[in-house]
């Protein structure tokens, strides 16, 4: 395979988090916004889980996207400088982590456009990046998105090139992901969150290396993208802070085009034969 | 024991995957079909993951079945040409991966002569095996397979060597399974499906290929049928995959008859007093 | 602690089964008698797990106790005949596995009557020994049990040390177990059975012999009673069957006083102070 | 960082123990009463395992907080006796481990009234230490203690440093704990329990360690407190009593200052800044 990244590199990894506070508990049950514990272990992602992350990445000088519902942006201006003065990516995340699919398309619109203004505002230029909240969209996501702007998506889960969604003349770059380069489903316990507990297994720190390193390695096979997906208040955490020093570690062992999701997206675009 | 099997071999391993696609998510819930995210995993079995798998086996030049509902060996014909060119045996799994036991035996028979047809015209031959989706069966399933020309069928648990069912004069083997030697409970998340979330803890590589080389050691030791019952978009993952080159080479290094549903059946049924 | 085992040991094992067949899918939901893959997967137990089992025990040379469900020994005769040829113990659980707490009284009474009939006729002698099914009982349970002569049961999960239970003069001695030692949640996957779909992770071998020998190496610190509790379709299968030769033999390693139930409700009532 | 432990020490650990008996099924569903087998193994806690946690906590010399519901102080007095003579303190939890957010504000103003009148009757001086059943609370919890002379709640999962609630001139301290240093997950199973089955994979020790380890270890970075929650009913058992003596030694290893909540308390009030 020829390979498609910069320097001839093989394989390209995208570290990216998702802030979601309190927001993921919100948006499923308001409920939630009267269980103190249960909201504080969600908060500790903006209030502390950043902060060690930005930390890991400054130590190994990643450059990374955040993407953050705005709703999470407002209520922690803090978090939100500090992801900027390290000179990462916003990217959009809903307002409050709203499901799309579970929006009529005037709400999912309402939603995009506010909050495209909010990091507008806060960072000082239109964010050009998108993951949808819960990993799941409507049929219209794509379109709205595009139609507004957003060059890229990370969402997707049938491929680990990155390609060009079919919009009829819009162009909306897809940077696949997979549950299993997510750190969510290895660790996130809240037994008591509305409407239904919420409890993984929490697996141990090499186990959760093992899985992303594979994955990491089998993409470069197929010269492909890695996408990791993590949250701060799991891998903020002080127990698994590691596991993110060690996957960036392992990528630069092997020589990986550590890039975020603007330079991935500027990267593929330039290519003479996009798709 | 008399070993049973050809060279006398006292283990036979059948590698064999069942390409669902999207169609289990279809056949559980009509709503999945709404959700592209969700679908966009599955797909990843018949865009990408079988081609991996096919990879793997030509590489370990490893002959197999592919369960395939015809749904999906119509929405990816590619995926069955590149099955067929390998070599490989096509075998019935339903058209829309429909559970057996939730139909009556009427649409069940529909269902049957259906893929039958759709098979038969894909790769032109009529298929003589077949595997239940999602390991369910009705009362009458056997006897609507048996009565239709299909030879063995690979979904029963109470043994480890194949036996012939009870069909009043009609004839068909039986080659089991075991969910331990199943990829998806190891690795298959789907938190946004309805009409439930699916959620496995993803267990590591070392974690399968351990169970898989115990229930393949184990079985040689009472000279059965050693059935790996795989899924494209797990395995064919890139962290996974490696999970099918090790068990197949374990295979090979105790020396197993490697064999696709086919061969076993066409061996078992030649042999002087076969049971 | 004085150790209270015979030759000065300071650990007894009991090495138990509940060969729980079909009749745990019966008792829990009739619909599942239409499910014939889910049905196989729990036959394999006195089909073939049953005697992969006793082949072990007949090896290491360990005489043991299956609590039988006389539904399930009727229907396999010769399961039970395999037992008693092993020179093992019949003991009571339930005659379609019944969990005793959603029985009425008189239909508890109906069921212990009925299973100490069949368990007489097919050994020649009354089961002094009762496990109850599902590992829960109603508050007549033990009294019902001791009114019949009924000796000893294995149920209870509050202390590590046999002990007689307060029953106003009948007499009933507790042989204590704990899910720890339990092969099922470490293994057991049905997810097709009604009412609600079984699942538990697969956990490896070496997870499995780990967790069950820190508890055998525990019990002996305090000088108790380490109670396995395996079912033949779990520890049967091929890959599974392995830990039951482990844990064994690390019992003959620490010297562990390996028994049945008749013999340790023997031994701990020659015991001058029984308590 | 300042390490703001005495003696220069740069982390503290905190291993405190939640002695639920069978108050915790009680709490959630009356019906658990009438179910012998599941009350026994949670009465395993205050019967047999808070024993074997003194035993441990008296060879390391650990001085320890036991968070007690009172029911369970008034039907164990002698598990509340050996605490005591341990040197330990003891702690609010309820008094029939209610879940604070599910009662009124007048139903959990008497409860902490009532559980602070007995505790205070049973060791002769009123607690100044509080953990929340269930690990949630009310919006009004927080007064509410303090208001009655409670000194610090350790229930919050937002820091892994201690500080003080905002209450208007009250003062309460916290001191964080979370999920991940809690045994509950990783080995509690009660598959019969109302109003629904609970249970949990079964981690093995080296799991369980490896994770309380890395906590540690990362609290250290940032001059934290570690807090390691544990249930006698889990912990208690022979194969995981061991843990809790590896997570000590590690303890101990690292030179962490291991204090109970009030040492914790009175040192953190001590500090010139306090915050």
């Amino acid at each position: 395979m020829d390979p498609t990244w910069p320097g001839g590199r093989t394989v390209a990894a995208f570290f990216s988090f998702d802030l979601d506070g309190e927001a993921w508990l919100l948006a499923v049950d308001r409920r939630n916004a009267e269980l103190p514990i249960t909201m504080s272990q969600a908060a500790y992602g903006p209030k502390v889980g950043v902060y060690r992350i930005l930390d890991v990445l400054a130590e190994l000088e990643v450059r990374s996207t955040f993407f953050v519902p705005t709703w999470v942006a407002e209520r922690y201006p803090g978090a939100v400088e500090a992801i900027l003065a390290g000179g990462h990516e916003l990217g959009l995340h809903g307002h409050m982590h709203e499901r799309p699919d579970l929006l009529s398309e005037q709400e999912e619109v309402e939603v995009v456009e506010r909050s495209i203004r909010i990091l507008t505002e806060m960072s000082g230029r239109p964010p050009i990046g998108h993951r949808a909240p819960v990993a799941e969209i409507s049929p219209a996501t794509n379109r709205i998105l595009a139609e507004r702007g957003v060059q890229y998506t990370s969402t997707y889960m049938d491929s680990v090139v990155p390609y060009f969604h079919n919009l009829d003349g819009l162009s909306l770059l897809e940077l696949p992901m997979h549950w299993v380069a997510d750190d969510w489903g290895f660790a996130m316990v809240s037994p008591n969150a509305y409407p239904a507990p919420h409890v993984n297994p929490v697996m141990t720190n090499d186990h959760v290396v093992s899985l992303w390193s594979a994955e990491l390695e089998g993409i470069r096979e197929v010269g492909g993208l890695f996408t990791l997906v993590n949250h701060p208040q799991v891998t903020g955490r002080p127990y698994r802070i590691d596991t993110l020093r060690r996957i960036i570690m392992h990528a630069r062992d092997i020589d990986a085009w550590i890039a975020n999701g603007e330079e991935i997206n500027a990267h593929w675009r330039s290519l003479p034969t996009p798709g």
